[in-house]
């Protein structure tokens, strides 16, 4: 069966996820960029962007395989966009353009209905108001034998790994402390929900901690 | 001046510092032990117990580095036992046997008077409890040029940080999740604080973070 999986998920030693405060001008919070300096350098995220060259190397073939083998991605209400409430009216269409890096069905949770949005390059955003439960098993069904990503935040990954749900998890801890923001960990037991360490690799600008799902 | 410096105090990705439940079969809590299986391993360690061999490498380079140039230590009194509440008796004379690894005077922070415990190698313990400015004081006069080290536990260097009073914080981030203990991070806004990341060395069982503090 195909797995549920977090890749690439940067955190500060604090255990933070998103800095506070997320809005237009700072989709990962306040400072929540440090997160991502991992990840900007790779050749991987210089060609999701349209450009030639970025670094190869480790934190460059970590990030390349977390996008391998993906059928359909789940992202929380404020990974897709800032607004908070029932949408005003449709014209946010996501943070990434007219044509997103997904190239699948993206399931989007939320509490507010609205209709499944389709951008260039294959992307579609499905919007779903019943639950994890319901957004993964509808990701299944689209991802066939490929993988389902969950793309983030750290809220919705957090119900998912209460739920048991996720089969692996890795993260790109980021050498350094935010001091605010969104905690991960805060108050998971993640050795009682069945998780433990399957590999660790060093990189340049971060460690990689590779979690998984032990078998019931 | 001499710097009050945290060295090889190691934490698992989800924040801990030690385990839960700590008592005389648990020194660092239940399932602790799994933070310091980066230490253990190294050369450092091994002759610090008599042992002949070890590894080298960075791991080793940076546990040897924490030890040099110390003219002082600093516990929290759990570091020292497991001995709640006041002193039934002075039986108790630390963990580490008659000839502690320290050499040097080790200041222990403790709610309970008890005489100065002179050991084999140039280790004698001192009861302060009068609080942490003054044990950094006594450990100040005693140190001279030499750098003082902040042995822990968790609940001794949280209070030196909110206080601002540690200069170095050597973290071995280890790839472990503990999911439960002594959370090091819990509350504590470290750039808020006056600290940043100043280095990070990933070693081969742990990765190496620096934090100092900023000059005011």
């Amino acid at each position: 069966m195909s797995k549920l999986r977090v890749s690439s998920f940067a955190v500060s030693i604090d255990g933070y996820g998103a800095g506070p405060s997320q809005d237009l001008d700072n989709p990962l919070g306040i400072g929540g960029v440090a997160l991502m300096e991992w990840f900007f350098p790779t050749r991987t995220w210089q060609h999701m962007h349209g450009n030639a060259g970025g670094e190869t190397g480790v934190d460059d073939d970590i990030a390349a395989h977390g996008l391998a083998g993906i059928g359909a991605w789940i992202l929380g209400r404020n990974m897709f966009g800032p607004i908070r409430g029932s949408w005003a009216d449709e014209s946010w269409r996501g943070w990434w353009g007219e044509e997103p890096p997904y190239h699948t069905p993206v399931f989007v949770l939320t509490h507010h209905a609205r209709p499944p949005l389709r951008m260039a390059g294959g992307t579609e955003f499905r919007f779903v108001t019943d639950g994890i439960q319901a957004a993964l098993q509808q990701a299944r069904d689209a991802a066939g034998d490929r993988d389902i990503r969950l793309g983030g935040g750290v809220s919705t990954i957090r119900q998912y790994l209460r739920a048991g749900l996720i089969d692996e998890l890795h993260l790109a801890i980021r050498p350094v402390v935010l001091g605010t923001g969104e905690a991960l960990f805060a108050g998971l037991d993640l050795p009682a929900l069945g998780y433990e360490t399957a590999r660790y690799v060093p990189g340049v600008r971060a460690t990689h901690v590779f979690l998984r799902k032990r078998a019931p």
